[in-house]
């Protein structure tokens, strides 16, 4: 894979319970970090991407005034939406915009205020991103849907709860490093195991929270990544699949397939195997959620993803530290920014520029982005 | 520009008022109608875009059940908006993600079920679509938006009423032979002129209506467009731009800048200038709104619009004919599947295949799709 299209500057808004601006404020924070990361003006940016999931927000298509807020017309923007994989599809999009030679530079900014609308209302919400003429009627909710893989799994390869916990307990310990989490404290195995049932076998400390917040990737081709970037950071494979909507019509729910899908798409066009993967981040909503991902990227066979967590080896200095930022389940959970920021990780691992959760000499990572329970899977590779 | 990717099919539902299925049937009628005139499988499209503005959804993220619906599984897909230009903003990602080579064959399908939500309802989320902190809270509604274009532009240039009533009564005329159009009946100029005011000086037949529908547009690269297609039809240039969605951020209203910019970065892209254009269709949502494009689009200076209707140069037969379908102002606007069916209408020209709406020998056909009020501007030049 030829290194012709680059990341050249990352930002990201601490992710928030509760933010009190506006989203076209909330989405400027991750704009001036990437931005200065980038070393770049506005009048630099070809065109802009925008990525959310819309049901959370007041203002109607807000790509239009998000980008007059950045300063970004007349140059073109649209959004671009796949429930929490909206940044990483942004991207893909992005990557083919620079490519094609239709811009020289995009932008692709991810932001969500899920406290824009009440609890009540949220969970209501997201129940739609099922199918509403079959599945959602019947009352399911994301923990519930995860809650079934989860059971899928114990029960065709002897996974446990305290497996899960053990991710957790993970999660939490970089969490505590990661000064734009929300979540920022240990948590210890026999908490995670006492913490009260949200949908058994999932218990409080498996789920992630919603959050508010916003992530800002700008990408570039060959000749202006060399011109403007010490450091850029190459897209080296793209996999994106889906699988159905609606649930009866999977397979079967002891693996996500689109993620696997995606991964195997993603290393032919890199030309790597998981093996040649220093770093990863991959999309743990629930701590089932990175399980799945361990054997969906390839990175344990199936059923043997336990192990890894087990002997420690997702940690860093093990075979392939996981979502050493914290993951979704300690930064929090902004649907259509987290793509963003498990890219902004990866890219700093590259540059190595990620401080205490630094991968020493990280030169290949990966991030693993789904879109409502298993419908849409992007993978991305990068490479220094 | 080099002929290397191709429109091979391209499908539309009628246009409804008051559909009564789910909509993913209404994708499907579109998915349908485009997959036999490409006389394609399911399994060779790469990667689907889909289009709409989600307000009007019950279903959340409706890409996924679409795609799930129409057997586009395992291939990727993610929702694009850009408010009423969803799906020519969708068919320039196609563009780019076919150009650069992720794809060879990517399916971008506009739709949109407007009467899904209630009409009450439908005009307070319309108002959102403007600026939530400073413009909709005093209660602008789309009419509003465009009466204020119609009084600069009268102010500016002398347009009158009648010069829009003569907009409808073209409008009309084509739309009686448009079998796919919602309204299909001759109006003449005293009953325009006669009919009750909308929004002063907008009466109802300065307004289009609210639709459902849905359109569906297949591209694939070269190799495979000679391979599938006897009659491909390729992108000559794409152009896309953004005004602030703020109008006071304007710098006046008697013009649509973004359709401007866009405008003049397609025709560079395809090497032509407005004389070359054979046939095209604009974004009429209100008949000022084609008054307006006639200017941004360089078929007359600015200001001498007008004379384009008043010398019936816009009709078949004329200097430029446009809207020859009977366009938004009599087949109905559903918002996300209108862009898809304008490109429909220049493919079936170029095709020589429009029948009582052909335009003699047509070879350079012109889309012009606006999202908000001259939020987004997208125009898009095709040729044989």
């Amino acid at each position: 894979m030829p290194k012709d299209v680059a990341i050249i500057g990352v930002g990201q808004s601490p992710f928030y319970r509760g933010y009190k601006g506006s989203i076209r404020e909330l989405a400027f924070e991750a704009f001036r970090e990437a931005m200065q990361d980038a070393g770049i003006s506005a009048a630099d940016i070809g065109a802009s991407i925008i990525c959310s999931a819309p049901e959370y927000d007041s203002q109607r298509s807000p790509s239009g005034i998000i980008a007059e807020y950045l300063g970004l017309n007349p140059q073109p923007t649209f959004a671009i939406e796949s429930v929490c994989s909206a940044s990483t599809s942004g991207l893909r999009a992005g990557y083919a915009m620079v490519k094609s030679g239709l811009h020289d530079i995009v932008l692709v900014l991810g932001f969500q205020k899920m406290s824009e609308i009440t609890s009540a209302d949220s969970q209501e919400r997201m129940g739609r991103g099922a199918d509403i003429m079959w599945e959602s009627p019947f009352g399911t909710m994301m923990p519930a849907y995860y809650a079934m893989h989860a059971c899928a799994h114990f029960d065709k390869y002897g996974s446990t709860e305290k497996d899960l916990a053990m991710i957790r307990v993970k999660s939490a310990k970089y969490g505590v490093i990661n000064e734009k989490a929300v979540y920022r404290k240990e948590v210890s195995l026999e908490e995670a195991l006492a913490a009260p049932v949200v949908t058994s076998p999932l218990k409080r400390f498996d789920c992630c929270a919603n959050a508010d917040g916003a992530s800002c990737v700008i990408i570039a081709n060959k000749d202006r990544a060399k011109e403007i970037c010490k450091k850029p950071v190459w897209f080296m494979g793209l996999g994106a699949a889906t699988a159905s909507m609606t649930l009866t019509g999977r397979e079967s729910l002891y693996a996500i397939s689109c993620a696997r899908t995606a991964a195997q798409e993603a290393y032919a066009m890199a030309g790597v195997t998981p093996r040649d993967i220093d770093v990863a981040e991959v999309h743990d909503c629930f701590t089932i959620a990175e399980l799945l991902a361990y054997e969906a990227l390839g990175f344990a066979e199936p059923g043997k993803g336990v192990e890894l967590i087990r002997d420690g080896q997702t940690y860093i200095g093990g075979k392939i530290p996981v979502n050493v930022d914290g993951g979704l389940l300690s930064k929090g959970h902004p649907i259509g920014a987290t793509g963003g920021s498990q890219i902004r990780t990866i890219v700093l691992q590259l540059r190595e520029e990620a401080g205490a959760m630094q991968v020493p000499g990280a030169e290949i990572g990966l991030v693993h982005n789904i879109g409502g329970v298993g419908v849409y899977g992007n993978v991305i590779i990068l490479g220094r």
